[in-house]
């Protein structure tokens, strides 16, 4: 019995990736948790990770960076709320470092994710959790391209994993 | 050294009570902790908390409904961030059970709230350090009389532990 919370998902408002990879959860774990790792992987090619910053604790600052092939900038700072060593991740963009709330535009679809890793044969049961604070939000980044967005992320994490 | 984040105060974003009162940090954090406690304190009167449900772990609720002399009530849900026993108690109405996030309409001044309870001779220094999303906010929960009525609660907690 894990002492976490888990939310039931609401359809309306949530967006979930699920799979299962064949590498295991502590690795999974290292390159969620690495910059030097994370910025291999967390964006689907053509963009790429140009920054990231990580203070693993919760109200520890999760920052990326991310830079697309015409220049164009994405930067993103939020903080952990959840940290549970191979585990369990939870992180949000409404607040900054220290848990300090952010004045978030209505119109940017802002979230809170929980990662989980389960060990599953060799593998993980890989699990990505997206709450957003209203259905608009959550049909604009599933239109931004949710599941093809975090799925070819995973698979490059996968992939720098094994290579 | 507190492995724990403490935010600098941002005088346009946050609000501050800090004040040594001579009851001890254990008892001051069960009048927070304890819903049957928290409840006899918690408004200024003729303000009185009608219920309270705290489950005091992170992403843990915490909901109290504040009712007025003429019935008006206030339903306040949100959640705890962190939990450091007898020291330092962080929650927020920016997000619900498990962090789901909340939409908020902007006029609303929601906020995160960091507790600390120091050991000062026999009592403690009880600060509350609450940070705000926007200036607009800060003022306006300035304005309801945050010093007045967040001081006044805590003039309620140190008499419910006194007698």
């Amino acid at each position: 019995m894990t002492p976490y919370l888990a939310p039931p998902v609401n359809p309306e408002l949530d967006l979930v990736l699920e799979r299962e990879v064949d590498v295991p959860p502590h690795l999974v774990w290292r390159a969620w948790t690495r910059p030097e790792q994370l910025k291999q992987w967390f964006c689907p090619k053509p963009w790429l990770t140009s920054h990231c910053e990580i203070d693993l604790r919760p109200g520890g600052i999760f920052r990326t960076v991310m830079r697309g092939p015409n220049g164009e900038e994405a930067d993103n700072t939020g903080c952990w709320l959840e940290v549970v060593e191979h585990e369990r991740l939870v992180f949000t963009g409404l607040m900054s470092p220290g848990f300090r709330p952010v004045n978030i535009p209505a119109a940017v679809p802002v979230f809170t994710c929980i990662l989980t890793f389960e060990p599953a044969g060799k593998g993980t049961r890989y699990r990505a959790h997206v709450m957003h604070r209203d259905a608009v939000a959550k049909t604009t980044h599933e239109a931004m391209g949710f599941h093809g967005g975090w799925g070819a992320a995973l698979d490059q994490l996968v992939a720098m994993i094994k290579g």
